[in-house]
């Protein structure tokens, strides 16, 4: 039974709260916030909470044994590392660190010592993407063209990072799990409207070898939420739309195939349009399945999918499409 | 009475020749196409029509008063030249032409003979364009933020242009009305899956001064037909579903402030979430009006939006694209 | 090749003209309306066409092999009966006749005269339809349940009948195909707001023998349109959106099994909820496929669906239907 | 401070025990249910509550002041008057009681005892129901012509009550808020397919004077789930969709007038198609709502849409569809 320290109770620290006292492996022993509201709203719900405004505290406490962050992403290294090096597995909002030298050492640190780090990539563990996972492995789609992702909404604007840093560590941690590989290159646009120096709607364009082609567009100034993912295959294409309550994913027998005849001046494209098909998906909530994985990772060593590695992986991908968005939509290689 | 021939009858050419015969100010006179079967579908409607598989034989008829230019984009500039070097006016379907050269030397060749030139952007005649453009002149949206259009479906390839020649001009050509004034570089990326060395999908961005933001993504492999364009404003915010019988145009009474006190730490943002608001849109065919303007820019020189000098802008913007894509996404100046 | 003499050209007319144009093996020989806007809306499309404003000298025309009546319903009877008499088949629009008495003497005189009756129940030839007739014949969905359709919109108010007569004879004609067998009662329910004595809106509800019910609910006071049709099955449920522009039809593997242990309180009810599918659907306009059948029941006598039979089955659930209404939802036997 | 006991911690309870101990005026003192599962859960979520499996202990428990019954309908009458002899007010699950004689007796045991009753008609304290009762009442959509309901989805079956008594509560407390007046009939129609006695699906048409109808179409089968009201009236037309997670609410300005000249055969029907307009809506959680209500109609006496009154006119719509639903439809007058 592991017992679980909370360092952050805005948005989601809530969520990790229910669902690791849920989960069978785990109990959570202590939450921290500065912010004396939110220790209230811990003792609302959870009485006999042992609550604490001061990190130190709760990494040090005996009684933990592994901490969760869910603080702003510029504290995450420093936490991180602190209960590291008090010997505590770590799970880690996304995106993991603010700079790749964090995660590395971060990542380094864990091995030397033997524990375990997990990035809190939730959207992995949704029935959405570990079906998709597993038509893109099965060759459903056949060989992927493209992917493209949209994820706009109004706000919430973040003070301390652009709507890249935001945004877009949902729809890289999931482009890179299904793709699988490693994008080459990221041209980045964006623009922002209010004078802070933060982007506050963006264009990734991600290259990956063999033509294939990723593009995320996130925008905090849209009217309407979008949740929409599309992946393009040789066979089949894929629409993900997160904000259905149902059919979240529907597979379309459609394709395209283009002769060229030597010789000759027409182009011969022939379409196939067949049947659509919206495959049932898994309902439980994804955060219930990942505390389930951390509480394995930790206790059995079975290795993840979003450990630090990935969140690094991620944090390379967001860094390098900072760097293209700074100098005006430059190619960054990664 | 205009009598109008008509050069090209596959897809557009049918909707041209029902329009400008329905239309008070014209006639159509004279049908040419290549392909015999296309001209028996001529005869078919219109048993009396006049009919030709030799383009200089319709242009030269004397009996013809104007001509519409419905032919594939690199034949654009020859007949067109050779319609205005016989004195007639023309319509050309959108592209205007293959090069901003090209375009250049119609417009002048035009203006030296007075006649006129009008290229097909249809949409601009449609009444939610009609409506978009009427809201941001009278600042309803208050100052733009961003521009953000989406035109993907299954096919049609082109075997003579890539898609952002195929479907951008639509995009481009509204763009470019709504916002004025002239973007200042853009940048393009996108890939071809089919060793045509044309691409069938791209991302447009185009940078406008006062960090106004415009992209545009076209895609011939998406299972899903969409053409939504969403336009982020100060006050207001619209998206545009072209798809939607009814309702095409939505706008949102939502918005952000953002302000920063001085020496404080955390950033006050306020949002504002109003009703929303779909206005009735004029239903006539845009067709039909492009038509009239067509016979009256002709018949009493009232000038049209979509002249010879707005398709010249959109070619401008299209080479742009293509450079840049062909650059691998470098920014190319307007 | 049947040379077909058509009555009415006010809404549905035009589109009987284009289509047994196109058709293999009939021509349009002559078109007919009282109202002489209407004639020249003919003649501007065919220049050649023969027209007149006396329907008995159409049908009496030795050129005029069948006649397709597109007039108000209390003109059918009357036009088709003069049409039998001079030796001509003829295609008659839903509803087939006001009376059933009407449509008893038709089919009487038909036959005697060894002549065709076909009603315009185009419905029937739509993809959508076909498909759903073979899913149910084929018992992918198991035994039906019950068939549940709305129809409704704004307008149009009809002069002469109430919305029941309207609305109702497409679903009528597409139930009793889909089912088959034939209802025992009906009870019909509605309203009328503008002292016309005929109903805006109606609720229909029919009983067939098994628990199957069907219910349709028509409205001319919507102030959107709906066209959905919903049919549970005991394997299966099948949802018809025919506003949907590709995905008319979805079959849900969804369904319930309901046990009661003998001596036990508790229900036992298991749900079973698993994919979504959306079969292709043929896209062929349905009056094209109408007109084929149309001249193939005449020139070979290859019998249709929607024969005068079929028609005057609807016309009897339709007397049925307006003999409750008048009755106050009394339940009226078939 | 008002220590309410809850009766039943089955679907509802969980939710009544959040928000009264959410809401200023209330603490949740006990909870109650027969299953030992259903405590444990409680305990997992309040640690120190009082919990019991005998619903008269709670009752009886001088700590306690007012009791929720969230139990299936058949023990309302039973538990209501046991808490009102004991001098406790009550909260009712809807429907209120399984025949109208037990909601009278309860209203005047109450009145004896000068105690309240709330029934749990938890949608009238929705922003979108408040909204629409005062869109009605300020006569923005002028005489209301019809009230047409559907809600249907897959299961639950309830063991105990056919689908009218576990859906229809819902449309029928808010039909009734909304139109105030009183039905004065009702015509229900329906049908069961599992040999249980109680119908599965039904129609249920309640005629208000002046031609004002209104039609609730409750559904256990359905494939998909639908929760959509339309009302209209002779300005407007207003759409409810419960379903939508942003604009639930949508007004038509769309219209009909229709005028028939004197010795004219032409009906004068003009239709108004304007704008479509969605209000913003209130997003407090209504349940919240509710519970604020109920502790100030306990401490305060002020009056409340859901008292026991409001309750038994439900109960009497429900009472009267049944008799008419085993009467194969018959009109049932109210």
């Amino acid at each position: 039974m592991i017992r679980l320290g909370i360092i952050g109770y805005g948005y989601w620290g809530p969520n990790l709260a229910r669902n690791f006292n849920i989960a069978e492996g785990s109990k959570v022993g202590c939450i921290c916030d500065m912010n004396q509201k939110s220790l209230k709203k811990v003792l609302k719900t959870y009485p006999d909470m042992k609550v604490t405004s001061d990190s130190a505290e709760l990494i040090k406490d005996p009684d933990i044994d592994a901490v969760a962050i869910a603080t702003p992403v510029f504290t995450h290294h420093g936490l991180a590392k602190m209960a590291l090096e008090e010997g505590k597995s770590v799970l880690v909002e996304k995106p993991f660190t603010y700079t790749s030298a964090e995660a590395e050492e971060l990542i380094e640190l864990a091995e030397k010592k033997n524990l375990k780090i997990m990035v809190d990539h939730t959207f992995l563990y949704t029935g959405a993407v570990k079906r998709i996972k597993q038509f893109v492995d099965d060759k459903v789609l056949g060989d992927i063209y493209y992917y493209d992702s949209v994820r706009v909404n109004l706000g919430l604007f973040q003070h301390d990072v652009n709507v890249v840093w935001d945004l877009a560590p949902h729809d890289l941690s999931v482009m890179e799990y299904i793709l699988g590989g490693k994008p080459e290159a990221v041209i980045a646009t964006g623009a922002e409207h209010f004078n802070r120096g933060l982007e506050d709607l963006a264009y990734l364009t991600f290259y990956y070898k063999d033509n294939v082609i990723a593009h995320i567009n996130v925008n905090w100034l849209s009217p309407i939420k979008v949740r929409t993912t599309m992946i393009g295959g040789q066979k089949k294409m894929l629409v993900w739309n997160d904000l259905e309550p149902d059919e979240k994913i529907k597979i379309y027998d459609k394709g395209v195939q283009v002769k060229t005849k030597e010789g000759q001046y027409n182009l011969l494209v022939s379409y196939r349009s067949g049947d659509m098909w919206a495959p049932r998906i898994e309902q439980t909530e994804a955060l219930k399945l990942l505390a389930d994985s951390f509480n394995d990772y930790i206790n059995n060593g079975r290795e993840v999918i979003n450990n630090g590695a990935a969140g690094l992986r991620v944090v390379r991908m967001l860094e390098a499409s900072s760097e293209s968005l700074k100098n005006n939509g430059k190619m960054v290689y990664l």
